[in-house]
């Protein structure tokens, strides 16, 4: 595998949020002159939105380095920016499917039938997205940073929420944990949930039902979100009566999950978890169980979800990428 | 252990790198208002420098969201601003002692022989320290950017070093890795070594050995350091038969190991490795063997030691912290 530059790629970087450009800065100071497939811009969050989840953030506020905080759009330009500093070339496209099973990798890309782009290393850094309700009036409460979220860990601590009452939508381990997070800011938590039984193992159940300002509204689903700049509260329906009523919060944060951008990965070779997950080999490495691919981020990250970690996990990425391309030969 | 404000911390961070500070940023935006032992600030490197390593970094160019670049110095003191800004509370201090066996914890502070400190969580983030020859030019050059490194990650892509002939000194993994990373930049890498025999495995001598642009020099220490505000060269010493030699080099970059700053840890009753780092016990984790007990950074991290993936650290373990506070019902 000794290679000259013979038109396949050192490494290909897939996704832009703050893992994928975090690979990118340091494969190209690396001197890998990595691509990027950043993804195609669309009026709907997408499955490859270029600059991945915070692209949806207005405001973060514990991305280190930033005391005065800094918008979600900002902070990925920032990021963009200095990979491109140091020779990263991108593509505004998504990668449409992925053929690990031949060396070089191949990869094909949406809305480009005839190509075929070949690279000796790949890193996927595509995310998670968020599962939402489906609301109007949630996703453009969301986008504006009106008072829909769904990260606690994120935006709990911003002052519109401070000593307010809030929903969190959901019942498994997740939703707890955000209801627990937020119980340290909030006047008042509702957990709302479809069902008569919580998915959460006990423990965290328990933190939530032995909480005095904690409240599940059982058996009800939420139709709407009130407000018009800013949440005013939530309409709700009782499955089970059909019954409509409101809650009045401040904030309704949707913890129903989220969904690993891996669909593209489908026939590749990879193997997912059951959820869709990437799999690593190693919890503190970015291997995957094909040598020469490695993942960074959300899409392989179920528990933290943090700008910062995914950050940590690009450079990881890139730095195992170019150490395994050095063991081969590839310079 | 339900515990009502009695004095005791809930989580003390010690330790002001980026892992510490951005431990501070989550768990101050937890409300767990942290305290962190920032350590004692000194005219040498010290075991617990306030800031970590990066204070001896002028250039940093690889920490995402920098794109113009940032030194060390400034970058802390915007993490520690962050920090403050939500409620951290800092003390410039060592810690001297811990006791892991007493819940809450208990830590001794240097200098203050009356006083212990209580904690129901602690997170450990003194990170480690490279390893230096110990010579008058090469501390001068390494803390002004003149050319004298211990991270080929960090600044072997400067443009100083661009097309230049390099030193590495070392004979172990590191070493090779480090000579490998530089042979993308340098128009030649000498790597020195004391030994007529190389320590690091034999795919990484071999990837050196075969490079048309490396030379091993075998049998020699580096005496001195020459050049002013800039590295000119290093004067060599043969051990074996005494000979001194001037090796026309820009840039030195020392790779005989790092030590974790883990010597405040003996008799805490937390296990440490044979090099000293502290053993997490799983890799995608920050929890080590003592529950509520949490180490993030170089002081566990063997492989990467960069900025961000020790800010990524940071993040997770005041998560972990926070989550198993809640469990333990610690508000």
């Amino acid at each position: 595998m000794h290679v000259q530059n013979d038109g396949v790629e050192k490494v290909t970087i897939i996704g832009s949020g703050p893992a994928g450009w975090t690979a990118a800065i340091y494969a190209a100071r690396a001197n890998l002159q990595p691509l990027v497939f950043e993804g195609m811009p669309t009026q709907t969050p997408s499955i490859q939105l270029p600059g991945g989840q915070l692209m949806l953030t207005t405001e973060v506020e514990n991305y280190p380095g930033f005391p005065d905080g800094v918008t979600g759009p900002q902070m990925m330009e920032q990021f963009k920016k200095q990979a491109l500093r140091f020779g990263t070339r991108v593509e505004s496209k998504n990668v449409g499917c992925c053929d690990f099973s031949r060396r070089p990798f191949e990869l094909c890309i949406d809305g480009e039938p005839g190509r075929v782009v070949r690279s000796h290393a790949v890193i996927i850094a595509t995310g998670a997205s968020a599962n939402w309700l489906g609301l109007e009036n949630e996703m453009r409460l969301a986008r504006t940073g009106g008072g829909v979220s769904a990260c606690a860990v994120c935006d709990g601590a911003l002052p519109i929420f401070r000593n307010q009452p809030l929903a969190v939508v959901g019942g498994g381990d997740t939703a707890m944990e955000e209801a627990s997070y937020l119980l340290k800011f909030a006047s008042k938590v509702y957990v709302i949930h479809r069902r008569h039984e919580l998915r959460a193992s006990k423990i965290m159940q328990a933190r939530i039902l032995n909480h005095p300002h904690a409240e599940v509204v059982w058996d009800s689903v939420v139709v709407d979100v009130l407000g018009g700049d800013k949440v005013a509260g939530v309409r709700l329906k009782n499955v089970k009566t059909g019954q409509q009523f409101d809650l009045a919060v401040k904030g309704l944060f949707v913890a129903i999950g989220h969904t690993p951008n891996t669909q593209f990965l489908e026939g590749s070779g990879l193997a997912l978890d059951e959820k869709g997950y990437i799999k690593t080999t190693d919890g503190f490495r970015t291997w995957t169980h094909i040598e020469g691919v490695f993942a960074a981020g959300d899409v392989c990250d179920k528990i933290y979800r943090q700008a910062v970690t995914a950050a940590g996990m690009g450079c990881k990425a890139a730095i195992d990428a170019e150490r395994w391309l050095a063991e081969k030969g590839v310079h």
